[in-house]
């Protein structure tokens, strides 16, 4: 397994095509740097003997190859490894204060694992085998990936084909003997910008004329015809102060210009129905990520809201208890049905594991319907420094310094400069650009709590309770009772 | 196993002890009808060849015996039979549209299996062996029991020892060489009217020199010196309408009036840590068992709203749709994280096994703090009619009859006797004195809100999270990454 | 202005016309006391010195006879008069602990007045001569109304003339030259079997063709053809303990059966566009009502929980505080959206003064989606007792009665004797049938949340903050400043 | 009343004490630009033809001069003086789309006018002549104030006294024939680098033995000895994109250095009661601009809400109907209780109106609680567009202007430019550094909802509703009916 260092290096030698804010730039451009720290971190864990406890957590043993790699490359071949992956994914977000960045690359291909095998089952296609050698590679490689599925769209209430152009959809929009070529856009594309391979599947549910819609394919996040208008955020706190990263985000949305695509690399080519499959499970499994990393998130504000109370002196106060409680209770019921998600997964014919869709949902959806309370509650602790306080160059300034070093003392436990590095890492966390895409990210990402109740409804029987009430109420049903979210035990236990 | 004839049968043979609005009555008294008939309940569902699916989550073997045993009567001796006893709570519970009277007792002995295998270990006392012979007849006998936690208490922030009336907390007034002298009452005694033992524990956290109230028993329900002071609810829906049942509630304030319990049947007598530890068990293994009766209790509430939504022909309403998966969401996060109490449980010292306090605690929390909204849910669907709707009385007579039958038609799907059915019932579960109690029932039964909230706080380590902060701060700790909620992964996966 | 022994006596003398569980009653039927006593209660707190500070509030001065009246008669000369309505509401319902019950009353009166008005400019009727003439008579006799608004409406997703039984909404079935022939059923009508008169309206918009639907009227709640079928609900607490009343509710399902009602007593017949007129401004005085109503029951749980509070011995608790913090402010904001919207009330051409739309709604919607979470406040304030303490007969038993003195004690600072009190009156004001029905009441009485929500984006111009927010980001839109939402000064201030 | 430019001229011309990220500037560095177009703004708006309907709202008479005067540094001589008030803040805060900043101004200048005359009237001093010699040359060069109060306060769980370092509350030094000097710092001093006076008062209640501490005055922002540390946030939006101010923040950390103040602007000077109750007074008419203010914010996003569902062409969506009727109902429910503060204000012994204490406390904790809740409403309307969308300069490059032209096009009503300044600006608005401010500044600007709690149980006499209580309960208390907050009716009405 390579070294963040080798990873730096593999971004280095990348063709530019890499546009922020009017300029074409290559990704050893600084403003890139907070999100390619994140990755980096990824590499890092691995050979940082901090973590050698973590070993079974982090690395896997790969289906196809026997070596072994990092988890966040392997395909899930038990409940254990679904479990495996939301606590690799728990640890490592804690170590960068946010998304990790890799959930996108993981989420994919093991959709594409399920997806793949799916079509080769019903329409005889070699999608599995073309997916498993290119698997092989990157496994092989220790390479990142991260996915491309939200189109841009055009107007919501359409259909591709209905819309004014039909690009708002990425198409084919030819085939040859090679490949296929591609017109679209995708966007919010996380950490496109700072890995080496775009995973590309629908977004959306599909009608059977849809075909030309229903593409999935892998694509070098460098190659011809593949353009990123990036748009990167990195929280700005000064040496020595807050996160020694720096950490921040890194979004694209990717042109796919009449985009090339040779045939080894496309993974679905017309099969509607099972790109539809695709984009649910691509969304499931993201979700049962979001098992992992929202607690995470939820952790790292817990440890914030904290710290602010002991800086302000009022660890003591009931309120501060009750609200690190509420804090808790969302991480950990967002945790624990992940861990029912993974308990209650089912092992798919192509031998992957696939999580139970009803708590990786209605995980999601709890996290997602808190994100803004639980920045509320950090607000509430800390109070209105984070938000008016001194800039960096005023605790450097000789003649502010003294008034800094004066004034800013707190709880006499802590040493001024901690209050200042405390302070200016909340705001980094809650009070910046960063904190806004987290709160965006926190709604939106792996699909908004409507799109997750929908799922639910989707998965749920409602007249299995409509028929236990029937029988409380002496209404003849004529159906004897019958019940569908009790789960199986596993086996083993 | 013995059918709920056998049961009742039993019950009849007791000692009249039971006192109902100023009245000395037996157990066949009609008010108790309803908490009888919950009972009886668990044990027709052994016998119903529509539960014989169920067969292994029902019953389990006995661990002393060998015998198949109903699993309310159960020592866990697996997180397979944790996940087991969720199941089944929540199936029978299906059964009698609420609370389904037995946790009680099969927390409280799992209770007793740890604390007086515990004290054993402690202190070479016998309690273990004692316990064990008690429960082998128990299971043979195929009995039920309930538990007598909640002293009266009598001024909060008095402890037992300060308060005027030392006996406003159970204690041992006198032993002799037979046995001992308890006094005091019990309070919130579920189901105690209607089950042939008594399991008595601490209810709170004992001081060294607080061993008189360190005294933990059973006893039959209708022994000399026990007087149970009982109020009783059942709905009162008529014939043919609403509940089979009906089903209802029945709770003792239970006096130990200078009672005689003797050595055998006492399990604590004076280990005031073993003592807490006892009270703080009951309180888990119930939090437990709530992650499968409060789902259930919500499973009742969204069958009730999507059965309103039918009756008034609104099904299809987004507004619906929405209440009814914030109902589901409710439900599945409850019982998610209890299936993650069950897979994180630990195997105690006596072989029983302890189920995770973190995940048990934020279920029972979450399910505390959403009761009343669901029932503003179902009274937002079902609209004023189960609030203000004519009596049974009314369908019955000649003279309104036909007023009824013209003006209470609606949805022209449904028959409008079932129109009347399902009002009377839903009527009876949300707008009746019953509803209050399943209400207070649902925030302070196995402990409210505030309890649970001290339990997560006093089970979490805040410092871990502080510490992740402090790193991602860049201020220096000198302390290693660690975080406490990550889990294990069973090994058998 | 009469007695409460007079209006008593009064309805003692009406026909016997009220069906209670299948029996036909008179009004001296006990189950109607608990309901009695409360409109008894507006008649006493006349005659009362305790009250005698609040005269100004309690009685007004009749714009028709200029005598003194009972201010639940009055039609509103003033934005005082509504402001004074308001208080009326809130003193009233602080003295049975609920529902006044003279609302529907005063906001149908008031609605007719300016429907009546509406519709005589419009169609040069003779409506409003006919109303005052009525009303004239009603004053002088110091008498009661309630309303019938609600239909039983049949399917819902169907208008009137598409229901398999026109009779589903109210109807008239024929014309003679004295008067009109009605049939049809109105439900969730309170009080009306302890009143004198009902003012009957219609319940929803009203198209063009649905003239038979459109008709509203008076007439006495015991006259030939009016049948009611009465849901009665008292709680049953016993002599000395709890409320001196006791107050309960009273709801019919009121049956029109081929029902002639004289020209005189008619006041819309036909007009559509003033039926749906009618319908909005009752839903509107009765929301204002509620700023006043609603405020009160908060005010009564606040007590309540207060009160709780201290027989727990817990009122210094934080998060005790913190719970009644929360009851005041739901119940502060309500008043004081009321006082907003007297303020912004305006005088109709008829000369009656309409509240502000708006703050009705907003304040009406607010009261109802926090009532349950109200009740939940007191139940967890409260603690399990009330939910299933022993009942009185077991206070005044021989037999027990020694261990409900010894085992009640709690707060010192409290006798037991109003501990029992406490807890029983805590038992019915949120544990019982009539908690329930207050319930319901507080989601739907007044039209539910949902309701409110429609009256809002009816009344609201979204176009106006889109105008604003369109300006702000640069988007030429062509249009000035102007915003709907910021209320006429009045000119006396 | 003076120009904008005249008002931009004033601050160039003043002494540079600006300190911004390490740098000393004058009042022309750009960072400020953002603040200064805000207060600029409420100069402009009153020679604005567009604004001339909202005269009486925008300028008031001087009660010192009978000048017409900018209201803003008006005195609120009358009830509706408070409701022209609260209407010109929502009005003004309308055209920068956030917080207008003089508030500040007015909110302390009026507390002056009480307190400086409650003094007097105690102590026999000269405070109010000597302020309203002030106020007069104020109002006359209508200039602009804001409020230092916030001390940096230290270990928050101590008092002034008690600090390690007793200026961490600033405080009196030192008292000559001419003045007294001063040191300290006090922080969140919104607008202070865009104003020319800083009105200082007191931060808490004061002991009697903190006389050093109860100090409050005026002074010229660019006095010698007082130094601003600076943090200023607008945001980045590109000409011709996003508002066309742009509007922003600026908050300092105001440093008195052993300041001196002549005796002419001392206002307090070791009278404890009266500088508590300064403190107070200055919150409660703070709280009382956030009625105004506070709906604006709201009535702001309620808009973008509205567009981004526009450019989205979700409109119909009854999600979006549901949410925007949430939002307009925190705005109105803010608003509404607003206007009953105004009318229940009461004239203060100096002739200044003061406000209800309890309707802008509840008012103002209301819409503290919801902030984030707002913003949450918003992202989920706009979707992930705002938070990771292509920058300016993207949009300005020829090579990525056409992806962009083809790819943002969405509801086809909206031309693709609009859609690109709608997303632009609602990326300023709630996905910046500027909408951290904004969320922080919602929830702790003139006071945390733990603050309004606080005043509110102060206000409140929890004693009245409880004895309520007691006589529904039958518990005999020998008090008589009574209760607190019924409201006067304004005498005029």
């Amino acid at each position: 397994m390579i070294t963040s260092s080798e990873y730096r290096a593999r971004l280095s030698r990348m063709r530019p095509n890499i546009h922020i804010d009017g300029k074409l730039v290559d990704r050893d451009f600084p403003r890139l740097e907070g999100a390619k720290n994140i990755i980096a971190k990824t590499y890092d864990v691995i050979h940082n003997a901090e973590f050698k406890q973590y070993e079974d957590v982090l690395t896997a043993t790969s289906h196809l190859t026997g070596q072994r790699i990092n988890r966040f490359n392997h395909i899930h071949q038990s409940a254990a490894d679904l479990l495996a992956k939301q606590k690799m994914t728990r640890i490592t977000c804690h170590q960068v204060g946010g998304c990790i960045g890799r959930c996108m690359g993981i989420d994919s291909t093991n959709a594409l694992s399920v997806a793949t095998y799916m079509a080769d089952l019903k329409y005889g296609t070699e999608y599995h085998q073309r997916f498993e050698a290119w698997l092989r590679r990157f496994q092989e490689n220790d390479a990142t990936a991260c996915c491309a599925q939200t189109d841009v769209k055009g107007n919501r209430p359409w259909r591709p084909g209905e819309q004014l152009d039909p690009d708002l959809y990425l198409r084919v929009v030819d085939k040859t003997k090679d490949g296929v070529i591609v017109r679209g856009a995708k966007v919010h594309n996380s950490f496109a910008p700072v890995v080496e391979w775009i995973n590309v599947i629908p977004t959306r549910r599909l009608m059977p004329d849809e075909g030309d819609w229903a593409i999935a394919f892998t694509i070098p996040a460098d190659a011809e015809g593949v353009e990123q208008i990036v748009s990167a955020a990195t929280p700005d706190i000064p040496e020595g102060y807050g996160m020694a990263g720096p950490f921040g985000g890194a979004d694209s949305m990717t042109i796919f210009d009449n985009c090339f695509v040779p045939w080894e690399h496309v993974f679905l080519c017309g099969e509607t129905d099972v790109g539809s499959m695709l984009a649910l499970l691509f969304a499931l499994y993201h979700r049962h990520s979001y098992t992992g990393c929202k607690p995470a998130m939820t952790d790292v504000l817990t440890g914030a809201a904290a710290l602010m109370a002991e800086v302000n002196g009022i660890e003591k106060a009931p309120h501060v208890t009750e609200k690190l409680a509420e804090l808790i209770c969302t991480s950990e019921l967002c945790y624990g049905t992940g861990i029912a998600a993974a308990i209650n997964s089912h092992r798919d014919p192509s031998g992957t594991y696939v999580p139970d869709i009803m708590y990786c949902n209605v995980s999601r959806r709890h996290a997602g319907l808190n994100i803004y309370h639980e920045y509320d509650i950090l607000a509430d602790i800390a109070g209105g420094m984070p938000s008016t306080m001194p800039r960096p160059g005023d605790w450097v300034s000789e003649e502010t310094r003294p008034f800094m070093e004066k004034y800013m003392a707190r709880n006499p436990k802590v040493d001024v400069q901690d209050v200042m590095r405390a302070f200016a890492w909340v705001q980094a966390l809650s009070c910046s650009e960063w904190s806004g895409l987290m709160q965006y990210a926190g709604v939106h990402g792996g699909g908004s709590p409507r799109m997750e109740q929908i799922a639910i409804m989707g998965a749920y029987d409602v007249e299995k309770p409509k028929n236990i009430a029937k029988r409380l109420a002496g209404i003849e049903t004529g159906k004897p009772y019958s019940f569908d979210r009790l789960g199986e035990t596993p086996q083993e236990l």
